[in-house]
């Protein structure tokens, strides 16, 4: 057995000892105002002049005395004797106390006749009506807006000084290779310090980024102390070697103080706090995921709590369409898709290893689950925090089903149209019962290649009494993928790899044992169950399997052998009340077009014959071929 | 009468012409991957390999062939024969298949035992379980965040092509200098344009400023000449000046087509689009806020339009604390100042003047009034857009009531402590009904010094039935203010200036004239109303009027004579159970502080004695001194 961390903290406990260790860096850096966006008042900022300076006229008209335009009406005008014609801008000569609009006003030779009376100071700006001499514009502590710096440039404030602080990030792993530099195999990318320097200087220090060191404790002790001395707070990013790991928490050991090493939190429990030179020294996990909520939930604090600008966090209600499950005493940070189906924000985790990226890249928002707290229910109402724009929401498309290259493909044409699309795999049944409880927009199902009614039977075997459209993608061929061109006549002698019973590779795999009365016992593999066709062919590209049902263009993706055995329909499935959803709307026309046609000819692997084809299965089991705009022919 | 626009379009149909008639330009810029936050993606990216390129272990360990530990347990543990010593992200060689971490291994001599079964799979990530070669990371249209481009750096994407546009910005006016040169009478720092370049850029566009054009018709059609055919879209800023207004509709006319001038949103009404050369050139109108309202509602559509990244819009529902008015017809925007008092956002209009920039600095949100309506009621729910982070709302102290310079320098105090104060003048009355309805935190009184019951009198007679919290700021000196040095003898022959007969000033005045016996209708100006000491200053500066009363420092602000009469007391009050609200808890340290006596001493004219001093008021009008922490003493 191996030790691993002596004691875990809480993050709570963790946040607080980070908070208060370390007191804010007397740093400020003066900006030029035009590049102040973002960043932070140090030194509260004074108007140097008035504005405006002196009474100025709001209206093209003429400046008047009010006392003479007492009693002017329609019957009665007054013609001006003292008056100066000015102009919206203009100073307002000190004799005079209003202006009388233009509109308001008649030439009588080369004076001015008004109907109605002036009231004082009508339509003059006062001196000092905007701002006055030496009063405060922005106070210490204020975030600078681009509408800001208009009104900074109006009251002749040319530079601020801002908040700053220097964060130097050292990445260590003898696997590393900078970006640019293609990665052998079990070697990485060092990006984490990239991600971290973007982060963190989005909120206004200034990052800088030191060479790779390799697992060597003694090349991390000096590249830290030169990085102790050169920044207010350092960020030693570990790789995910063992050797980095534990030599990180002896250097730090070695040059100051371990505050801290392991937080009861997920990702990013191997998290360590140092202190040298009375500065603080975080130890990032490798994991990017990991790295990346480290970042956010201390990184962040840190810097906030000397007075930098935090990363904006707007929350937004959603509906849960999938459980979140956590380890009780952990705090948890899960990736969610939120999106919005009528009045309802759904939000769909994305929870896989810390490793995978493209969990947060796919995401718009994050859960946090509270250390006291399981995990939520399928169905429960939480607040997640938004990573992205909130309009975003409304213009997003959510798909839940089969994912076939075909449907990237349309999801790359309608982003032209302003519209994304949101794919989760779920499988047949898990789409149809997404679909029924309305958490996503359509279900894209791929249906065996059977009769038409039993196609509707099947479908409304899972959502009774409802109308639904079926809009046409594709046939797409079903075969078998392997690395050596496997056939069916192969099957006794392979690892074969199955996917689960609802999906329509399983049923045709089935029949195809039947027809050949292949007892599926006999098969090496036939209960080892992935999700679905993308999966199979991962296996076998992976060596896990030697052959499994799939697509070819799955195949042609994994660079696989293919050996076609049947096809299957790939269609989109939505309440026939969706159809008035721009979204949707969006959506037919780009199905329907020569253009997608064209493209998937080009994959190949693709029957387009009927793509785009629209058809409603109504309540009563009956159907209606629709028009491409989904009228009833 | 002049002619000034043929005819008003509305908002909606002028965002659908410019939306409508300008196809995106086909302009994309390489960006490196590291300088891409915020950008937005015009050629899809796809990953250059897999992500991990060949299996890994996911743990430190030992790579097993699972069949090898079937049967494996305590009681009968396996020694394996076949194994790899691997750590996390090592290579699990091909012949292996599960990884047992090192903490279920036990080293017998050489080899390794293991009491537990291995599942296939276990502990090993696949390659391309993050993400395989050739498949999709960002579609075409996504906006880069800062945790995409280390995914982005992982998958060895250096550069990406985003989405850009060439803006070209013309100021335009004679009376306007550019930033750094002190404006002189009638002259304004030229600030437009920079806001305009700072705004759009943030959406990924480069603005081009162009030197400020006098109001020439020649010069400004040679710099438009050159502005559309350098750039992608024009805008060319107005000057206040009647000038430069007249000559854009002719010069754009002349280069090309005006598709209109003039729409039904305040502020911004005088906007125009022309198009010359298939570019659009909006003209921006001169007062700084409707130049802001028509780049966020007409700059940034149009180059949302064209797939650059839309500025962020968040709502916040707010219940508003008083009525916003808005003409019928009318699209209109007001600047809003959102604070939560315990449960409830309360939302305060700031509707000035559309050149009052400092409107918008002190607001952290806006409201759209839809043409349809003609305003909201106070204490209506409405949704607002947020201009700020929105945890920065529970970070603001609400004050309502009087504007003393000594309260400015309290909020510069605290703002060190995190904690904003967000202040409105509103009077004693209106403080007393903000804090009756809950919609401040805290009242900032000016109370004539009286004897204490009356003071509680005083108060009671508007909150009924509560405990009151008063906190006394200091002893402020209340007197007359003019540019000569004006006494109360003088009073008979000066232009007089008054406030609103809520406040202390004006209880003051009064009981003065009646002591004297002077009867108020014999003084000049005695109905002309301001509502407080600060406007009086200002209208005496600016020569409305000849004496008021005001109080000494801000005599000394405005530089202003003062001629003592006597003192009010300072005070903020709040209700009871707001004593453990955080923010109150902050302040009060802060004003009982060594530091804020130290400030008021050296501003001068405030007496100190009492600062700090706190006392409860209760329902039954008794008075408790209270310890500086707000325990009863």
């Amino acid at each position: 057995m191996v030790k691993r961390y002596l004691k875990l903290i809480s993050l709570e406990e963790a946040r607080h000892l980070l908070t208060t260790s370390f007191p804010p860096p007397a740093m400020t850096e003066k900006v030029p105002v035009t590049q102040s966006l973002g960043r932070v008042v140090a030194v509260p900022v004074y108007a140097k002049y008035s504005v405006p300076e002196v009474n100025i006229s709001a209206m093209d008209g003429i400046a008047v005395r009010s006392r003479d335009t007492i009693g002017a009406t329609d019957r009665k005008p007054v013609t001006l004797e003292h008056l100066s014609r000015v102009n919206t801008g203009n100073i307002v000569p000190p004799e005079f106390d209003a202006v009388v609009m233009i509109e308001d006003t008649w030439e009588v030779g080369d004076r001015f006749q008004i109907r109605k009376s002036a009231a004082p100071w009508q339509h003059v700006r006062p001196a000092g009506e905007d701002i006055r001499e030496g009063r405060l514009v922005l106070p210490r502590g204020h975030e600078i807006r681009a509408f800001d710096i208009g009104a900074l440039a109006t009251y002749g404030v040319t530079s601020i000084d801002a908040r700053a602080a220097d964060v130097g990030i050292i990445p260590t792993g003898t696997e590393l290779v900078p970006l640019g530099v293609r990665p052998g195999p079990g070697q990485v990318v060092e990006s984490n310090t990239i991600m971290a320097q973007v982060f963190l200087s989005a909120m206004g220090s200034r990052c800088t980024r030191y060479p790779i060191v390799p697992d060597d404790p003694d090349l991390i002790a000096e590249s830290l102390e030169r990085a102790v001395r050169e920044n207010d707070m350092v960020i030693i990013s570990a790789g995910s070697s063992a050797g980095t790991r534990d030599f990180t928490e002896g250097v730090i050991r070695s040059l100051g103080e371990l505050i801290f090493h392991g937080v009861a939190v997920k990702p990013g429990k191997p998290v360590m706090l140092g202190k040298i030179d009375n500065k603080p020294v975080l130890g990032l996990p490798g994991f990017p995921l990991a790295a990346q909520s480290m970042l956010r939930e201390f990184a962040a604090p840190l810097l906030e709590s000397w007075g930098l600008a935090p990363p904006h966090r707007h929350t937004v209600k959603v509906r849960l369409a999938q459980a979140v499950t956590s380890d009780l005493g952990f705090d948890e940070f899960v990736p969610v898709f939120v999106g919005r189906i009528r009045e309802t924000c759904w939000g769909t985790p994305h929870a896989r290893g810390a490793g995978v990226q493209m969990a947060t890249v796919k995401a718009n928002a994050y859960v946090h689950v509270p250390p006291l707290a399981e995990g939520f229910e399928a169905g429960e109402e939480i607040d997640v925090f938004l990573t992205t724009d909130p309009g975003s929401i409304d213009r997003t498309l959510i798909l839940s089903g089969t994912l076939d290259p075909a449907l990237e493909e349309l999801a790359n044409l309608v982003h032209d149209r302003g519209l994304f699309i949101h794919a989760s795999t779920t499988g047949n049944i898990g789409a149809l019962m997404a679909l029924k409880r309305r958490s996503c927009h359509a279900a894209s199902l791929s249906l065996p290649a059977l009769p038409v009614m039993s196609e509707c039977r099947f479908l409304m075997q899972h959502l009774p009494a409802t109308g639904l459209v079926l809009i046409h993608i594709a046939d797409v061929e079903q075969g078998i993928v392997s690395q050596d061109g496997i056939t069916i006549e192969d099957l006794p002698k392979v690892r074969w790899i199955n996917t689960r019973k609802d999906t329509s590779m399983r049923m045709v795999f089935d029949s195809l044992l039947s027809e050949r009365g292949i007892e599926p016992a006999t098969i090496n593999g036939y209960h080892h169950e992935v999700s679905g066709p993308q999966a199979v062919a991962a296996a076998v590209r992976n060596g896990f399997a030697d052959a499994g049902m799939s697509s070819s263009g799955i195949a042609r993706a994994c660079g696989l052998r293919f050996v076609p055995v049947a096809h299957e329909h790939l269609e989109l499935a939505f309440h026939h009340d969706m159809l008035t959803d721009p979204r949707i709307a969006t959506l037919l026309p780009r199905v329907n077009s020569p253009e997608f046609r064209h493209i998937l000819g080009k994959i190949g692997g693709y029957g387009t014959g009927e793509t785009g084809k629209i058809r409603l299965l109504g309540a009563d089991r009956t159907i209606i071929d629709l028009r491409p705009d989904g009228i009833a022919q």
